[in-house]
């Protein structure tokens, strides 16, 4: 059922938010019978991951909430972020995440005619918009523009520049997409409040912000804003990459490796995804459960986070138990995905572009490995990216794509 | 004569210079039969006066010597500068810059049809050009960046993040405006150091750099590189500021007030526009020197400018006599350009809307005195700018219009 009244759109506007900065923007739109418009922007640097659940999540309920909403697909910074890469790849990989994040709204069940994809590259190359980023420049100090992207943005004194130039960038986006809103992870917050301060300094209204919660990761560890998060406003759930297209038996495979010490419930990724991803998106397919089936027992039926926790705390929920349930849902809410991609030959022809096969890259590994023996730096791949360990990668090529590897950047 | 060989033309070029970067690059040009092509950049914030025939003489040399000028008004500089100016008064403000500077050089003899203005909106706001600019932010450091622009820019935390794009865009241009050498003063020099390892970063050609020397202004203080100097790549020969439309009598008291210990030949002003401007374009007009009449004596003629700073520091020259020749000798070079601006209604309509006659500033003046007598801060014109007492700025209303005063930025 559909939220109709002002009270059940906020409701599900706002659920499992972290923080709302200026409600009654949101409020007065509503009031006004207008449809909300909300945008959220993801550099297409890498490949989306089972943790574009948590965001996707979130714009499945401002869909169903009746928004408009606007997915910023930012081009323009992938690209800048490894000028190695051809821009011709970039493009190929907003189409993927274009491909793929529909595919996930649709499989929780949400309609896709008030989503829309935007190219950064559509308009962050016009003039109006780039005498804007000129004038905000100029009415704002380094100082603050550091500030506002300490959390997104790498900081040293040797750090590129553009990292000073994103944060106007977003902030101008918000003028440039004509929306109301901008959602985005906690460690965006710093930019978000920026932006109220700086868009009325050219005339500009602020904007509303909905802020996520930073969602534990497999491993328990905090979340970076690093790699890929940056400006794609993410939160992780899996340190240990589950890929969307991922077939089953690896999924199953993948969460049995996942860490999860019984009892503890803090930064633990396992309960983290069914909180802030499969309870709510059940919801939005109908009945809102997450079902943990039990060995000679009556499977456990959770309908809140709160009583997965407590249950979790007290190991009535064991993590032994709570993987394979885990792994079952998550295979059903991506067997949709999988189907979709499966008859699409124009979405398969685009992830052979936008992710090159592995048997490339390997090559070319070896080619660096070549230096000899003596060569004191070990290459990246070797070292395993994110913190995960190589021989996990090795099963997880697909993700792997996700950051260009030295041999990559030096091609 | 106009030079003919390539050692008479290099000698014309390189005049004066305080260094040259790359000079193989101009050679090369020279060689292969093609006219050597130099941008010079300025910022049309202000209103060009009398310090402008430094680099003048320069680009009257460069186009005598058969090479291509582009000047590049740079008015999204002068509009980002004070964005309360609106852009209108900026562009009427690019528009007196080419009037004045054309006269400039067309009073030196020079031909201009080798000479192209182009305005910095022409191109800066374009996507290729604006690409790019997002491209080398993202290849240059902060670091870098601030290092480049460290005697152009306003360095503090507080300053706007554009200080950090100018070097950017400055040094794209070279590019865009397809040059084979930037011209400008000693203080663009870690700017133009940065430039040779910047292009190559994008894959284009590093160019040859012509750096002038900072002349030293009337009151004999070194020459700020803040103020419009920035940008402007300009020397200042005279603190107080001689408008190029002074008429005879005012350039003649201005000069009379001009600061210069007898023997002092150190940071001494008239001297130094006696070397860097009155020589060369003696030159230029067939007839290289610089006369001085006396009293019941023969005159002094020089025709270099190391006779003169030997006969000053000996007192043969005296101030009482360097004074008056300097102003009859100013009087001469700025007459055709005070008969260019009487024979033009348009460059007379441009005038007038480009600097707001001094009634309307004199008005709002007032209105912040009103303020009270206890007002702690006294008003920015009442103080004099740029080390000028306030009393003579009263006489020079026009150079005045130079920097926007309080009332005029609080508009």
């Amino acid at each position: 059922m559909a939220p109709q009244t002002k009270e059940e759109k906020l409701a599900l506007i706002n659920e499992n938010l972290e923080e709302v900065l200026d409600p009654q923007i949101i409020e007065e739109v509503l009031d006004s019978g207008r449809n909300v418009k909300i945008y959220w922007g993801t550099a297409t640097t890498g490949r989306p991951h089972c943790g574009y659940f948590v965001p996707a999540t979130k714009i499945a309920q401002f869909l169903a909430a009746g928004c408009e909403v606007t997915i910023l697909l930012a081009d323009i910074h992938a690209f800048l972020d490894n000028l190695k890469a051809p821009l011709e790849l970039v493009n190929q990989r907003a189409k993927y995440y274009e491909f793929i994040i529909t595919s996930m709204l649709k499989a929780v069940g949400v309609r896709t005619e008030q989503l829309q994809f935007i190219y950064g590259s559509s308009y962050q190359k016009n003039a109006d918009y780039v005498m804007d980023v000129y004038r905000l420049s100029s009415v704002v100090s380094e100082h603050d523009a550091k500030r506002a992207g300490a959390e997104t943005v790498k900081q040293s004194n040797n750090a590129p520049l553009s990292g000073l130039l994103y944060p106007i960038l977003q902030i101008l986006d918000e003028e440039y997409l004509k929306v109301d809103v901008q959602f985005g992870g906690r460690d965006q917050r710093k930019l978000f409040v920026a932006a109220k301060d700086w868009l009325p300094k050219l005339g500009y209204k602020e904007r509303a912000h909905l802020i996520n919660p930073m969602v534990p990761g497999l491993h328990g560890g905090k979340m970076s804003s690093s790699d890929e998060g940056k400006r794609q406003n993410i939160s992780f759930p899996f340190e240990v990459k589950i890929d969307l297209l991922d077939p089953p038996e690896v999924i199953t495979k993948k969460i049995r490796k996942a860490e999860a010490a019984p009892r503890v419930t803090e930064g633990n990724g396992l309960l983290a995804f069914v909180e802030y991803v499969l309870l709510p998106t059940s919801a939005l397919l109908g009945q809102k459960e997450f079902r943990v089936d039990r060995h000679e027992q009556e499977p456990l039926i959770y309908t809140d986070a709160k009583k997965l926790y407590e249950d979790y705390a007290n190991e009535v929920l064991t993590p032994q138990m709570l993987k394979p349930a885990l792994s079952k849902a998550l295979i059903e809410l991506t067997a949709p995905i999988r189907a979709a991609f499966e008859a699409s030959a124009e979405w398969q022809e685009v992830t052979t572009k936008a992710y090159p096969p592995p048997e490339e890259k390997k090559k070319k590994v070896k080619k660096v490995k070549n230096k000899g023996t003596h060569y004191p730096v070990r290459p990246k791949d070797a070292q395993g990216q994110d913190g995960v360990p190589a021989e996990e990668q090795q099963e997880q090529q697909p993700a792997q794509s996700q950051e260009a590897g030295p041999e990559e950047k030096a091609a």
